[in-house]
This record gives structure tokens, C-alpha cells and sequence, in this order.
């Protein structure tokens, strides 16, 4: 690795986001950043990539850094082309975030800020999602600023096991109650969905998505989702094998046959 | 479970695409089919949900089924809205596809059709995705007919492990030389991409992803890749955790102090 690391940066609350403009400033001292992030909110866009349209890119000057660049695109399509067309190198990591609201447990697989740091790890890069877990547009995203540092530098400097990217969901909370830092497995959880029904000025049907968080294991006590509500910021190692592999004698003697 | 099922069928190509329209046709006399698919081609969504815009769903008669809906989400919003809004009961079964083409391997993460299974093995519902490892639009679905009957029947009978669901993955092959059925762990692979630069009609630059297909390990035996190209139906149990589990120790020892 070169003296200075090559820091790429996406997001998926925007380029023009609090979140990813407090990372950028966290993480100015500790490399060179790099940054492609969408040019519009992109919440809930999981892994999606864009393969039936195309990709624009455009320069931006937002931050007065010297490779800035707003695409069209997914979190996914933004480390694609970084990656492959806009970074002369590959980076040394790939950081996502901080996204407005968590990601803990279940909400990985929605995510576009957690799916930013799967693809970086499919690609072989040290790749670590962060997310707040405030969904104020004014969060403050400034407590947990010592730890993002810490995981950061020790992930450049340690690296990461092979195709494995981390999920940090940080509590809201101020910093001098935050506890630390709790490595742990990602809760099994879900959404219980309802839709708000309602009719638009023409008197056509339309739905909105609402739902609420319900923890399946709210006792174990090795969880991302229990790490939070005790006060620490929650580590999950995370991979894009979703193999069940306790599943497969079963099924094999079921369906071999 | 009553004596008839409740069978939820969608798929990402769109709900008039030849794929769900033959899977359709096969288990209609297996349950009572209920239908939601997306109005428009939704290949590579991933495990998009429709957050910051709103959701419509019409009603249908592509099929001349009782309850056959279009709807203007990804894949995984056909599941919510099917499950939450448009069914009087939850489905017994819920099955996506067939999709044209692979979801072999890493196209899991990127794929509608799976994400539709997942999202349905999230809700505690046996659910499967099928894919016809065949691009093309006039792709023959009908050679292993029998062997989807086979799956589907034994999911009904037996259910699935909770939280699971199934990866069916078709080789391009006749019906005759079809080896059976695998059941197998994901394989790692990635896709080397790139992006095809090209210039629009006013001189600006726009980007197509392109890519092609690696396979990480193409001598392990064990992987559906291995299993497809030996001329078998894979099958992956898959699940919505995405913990890396091996890495938990090191990550502790390294963040935690």
C-alpha cells in the first residue's frame, strides 16, 4: 500500500448529503479521498444496478476536493464506475455513509449504503458501511467521530478477511454515553409492513410503504440490534454469501432423489 | 395448511414476460394462483423497495386469472403489497420467476427474482426463485417443466427451514439430457465490469454497464455454477443473513479494546 491510501467515498442519501460530507471531513487527514455518490436520495435501492438505462457522470465542486463526481446511478453503480472507469487505481477502501438512519440487522438488505460496501467486498476492497442511527435531517453526526477514526484506520491498516465488509451502525447518542465498540452477528429481525391507502386529486388509488421494526430476538445478547439499544456502536462482519448452509442435507435428501 | 394452496407468483422481467407466464401455467393446477408482478422490466433492482415515491397496482386479465395484478414497484414491493394490502390471507407458497437468465452465484445479490424469494422467506413464507440460465426472449421454458413440479410439489408438502428459501437455477439444456437436481452452496464469483463509453446526440458522455462473468473458484464441486455446467438444476438454500461468522473473533479481538 502506498504511504497516503486512496479513500473512495459513496452514500446513498445523496451526494449533497450531512452524512457523507461529515465523513469526507473526517477522513481528509487519514488519505486521499475520492468521491462518486448519487445525485439524488437513493434510500432503500438494496443492490439494485442499472442495466436497462445509462449512467451519466458529472464533476462536482461541493467539497473542493479534487475528484468529486455526482452519477446517476445506485450506490452500486457509483462504486462500478469509480472502480472500473473514474479512479485511475482501485482504492485502498471504500467507505459508505453515513447514512441517515440504521442499518441494522434486517434493513442490510434494503440498504444502498450497506450495498456500496457488499459490492466493494465482492471486488476484493476493505469496504465499511456507517450509518447514524437518526433519521433527522439535523442528526448529529459529530458524536461517534473518534470511533468512525479508530475503525477506519485500523481496517487500513489491518485490512479485512476476504470478501468481508463491515456494517457500523452507530446509537444515537452523545458521545461521553457511548460505550465503545461491540463486534456481533446480524439480529434476525423484520419489517411488519402496512400501506398507507390513499386517492390522488383524480381520485385514483396510490400506496405509501410504512412499517415498523420488530426484532425476532430482542433476549440474545450477540446481535447487532442488542448492541445498539446497550449504547455501543455495532461492528457486523459481513459477506455476499447468503448460502443457508445448515439447509442444504436436508433439502438434499428431499429433492436429490 | 388447507387442501388448496395459496400460491403468490411475480417476477422481475415484468408480468407479461414468457418466463412467469409459463410458471403460471404449471401451478395452476397445483393451488389457487395469485398474481402481482411489476407493470415493467425490473431486472438488476436487487432488493429495491419504493420508499420515496408512491406505489400503484392495477388490475389485470393477461391470464384470465381471478386475482392477477400489475404493479408499478420492484419485485420485493409486489411481496409487501401481495402479503399486506391484496391478499385476504398470507400465501402458502410464494414463487418468482422464471427469469430469463442466470442467478447463479453472486447475480443473487443483484437479482429481483431472488430478492422477491428472500423477502418471502423473511416473512416466514416457503418461497423459491426460478431462473432459466437462458438470455433470450424466445428461450425454451418448458424442458424442465417437470422438474419444477417436482420442487414446488416438495416445498407444499414439506415447507422450507424458517427464513429459507431456494435459488433454483435452469441449464440451457433439452429436457432429455437434464441430469437432476443439485442442491448446492453459492459459489464465489464477481463480475468483471465495464463500462461502455459513448456520446449522446448533443455530445455529452454516457455510460453502459457491461461485464463478464468470473467464477472464483471453478474447481470446487460443491458450488451451483459446477452444478449447472455439469447439467444440473441448482438448487441454493438461501437466507437474508449476510453475517460473516468466520470473522467475528479476529474483528473482536482488533475493534473491541
Amino acid at each position: 500500500m502506498p504511504t497516503k491510501p486512496l479513500i473512495l467515498i459513496t452514500n446513498d442519501d445523496g451526494i449533497t448529503a450531512p452524512g457523507i460530507a461529515h465523513l469526507i471531513s473526517l477522513t481528509q487527514k487519514l488519505g486521499t479521498v475520492f468521491i462518486v455518490a448519487p445525485d439524488k436520495p437513493q434510500s432503500g435501492m438494496g443492490h439494485a444496478i442499472t442495466i436497462n438505462s445509462t449512467l451519466r457522470v458529472h464533476k462536482t465542486s461541493y467539497y473542493q476536493n479534487e475528484n468529486e463526481y455526482s452519477c446517476t446511478g445506485t450506490p452500486v453503480d457509483c462504486v462500478k464506475i469509480a472502480i472500473n472507469t473514474l479512479m485511475k487505481r482501485k482504492p485502498d477502501i471504500i467507505l459508505s455513509g453515513i447514512n441517515h438512519g440504521s442499518n441494522l440487522s434486517i434493513n442490510i438488505i434494503y440498504s444502498g449504503t450497506m450495498s456500496a460496501a457488499v459490492e466493494g467486498a465482492v471486488e476484493g476492497i476493505p469496504s465499511i458501511g456507517f450509518s447514524l442511527c437518526d433519521y433527522a435531517h439535523e442528526a448529529d453526526f459529530t458524536q461517534a467521530s473518534e470511533y468512525i477514526e479508530k475503525i477506519i484506520t485500523n481496517v487500513i491498516q489491518k485490512g479485512l478477511p476476504k470478501g468481508v465488509c463491515l456494517n457500523v451502525n452507530i446509537p444515537k447518542l452523545k458521545s461521553d454515553v457511548l460505550k465503545g465498540i461491540k463486534v456481533c452477528r446480524q439480529a434476525n429481525a423484520m419489517w411488519e409492513e402496512s400501506f398507507d391507502e390513499r386517492k390522488d386529486p383524480y381520485g385514483r388509488t396510490y400506496y405509501w410503504l410504512t412499517g415498523e421494526f420488530k426484532n425476532l430476538e430482542a433476549k440474545s445478547e450477540d446481535t447487532d440490534v442488542w448492541a445498539n439499544e446497550q449504547g455501543y456502536i455495532s461492528v457486523v462482519p459481513t459477506h455476499a454469501d447468503m448460502t443457508a448452509y445448515d439447509a442444504l442435507k436436508e433439502l438434499s435428501k428431499n429433492l436429490e432423489k
